[in-house]
């Protein structure tokens, strides 16, 4: 079974990290059929490790899982602690495949996402 | 003339940097027409400070300038560093209106970025 695990950077303010949290649940319901396991988890300013949210998405049934960075940028989290954790989670859990996607900011629909959001204001208002 | 400035994080990682420039840049191409003037600043890990970026575009011409706060979430640098910034930018330009628009992260079309995303593998590769 297909799993996709949200990586973000994770802030002090619980508003922020409630954001992610709440795009999370959008994804499950949009993408349900394609990935039936869907999980967030921070890289700072949580309680809960990336290997820690691998292994429960391994208890929910995931097989595979791919680990999208939501990042705009790739940074040292994108380039070197992300990549970390996963292989922390890879010998931890070695029968499961974990991939590790590109970085949100690289998808070639940001430009016309910010057109869009400059023409509609279509936003959340969080 | 209107303007718009991205203003994102900034990276100790030049390559990081790199990929909001190459937006700026691409941006410039594609909003040329609502935005003749489109700059980039970093919040952190740059000579360049938001007022200063401010000043150029108001240089070249600027009498509007909206603010898009390159950031996912809205933690502490989209709540209070940005603001704060530009609060000392409209103190020091206070014949040009600047307006901070909501942050990326808020676009309800992220979602759908998402999924395409997912489906197509449609990335930029940095």
């Amino acid at each position: 079974m297909q799993s996709l695990l949200i990586i973000s950077h994770g802030s002090r303010r619980e508003t922020s990290n409630n954001e992610i949290l709440q795009l999370t649940q959008t994804l499950r319901k949009e993408l349900s059929q394609s990935y039936p396991i869907i999980a967030s988890a921070f890289l700072e300013f949580s309680e809960q490790s990336i290997p820690e949210a691998i292994g429960q998405c391994i208890e929910k049934g995931a097989t595979r899982i791919k680990v999208l960075p939501y990042f705009l940028a790739a940074g040292v989290h994108v380039t070197k602690d992300i990549p970390d954790e996963i292989s922390t989670a890879r010998l931890q859990y070695r029968s499961v495949e974990v991939e590790i996607l590109p970085h949100i900011g690289s998808s070639n629909s940001i430009c016309g996402l910010i057109g869009n959001m400059l023409d509609t204001g279509n936003t959340h208002g969080i």
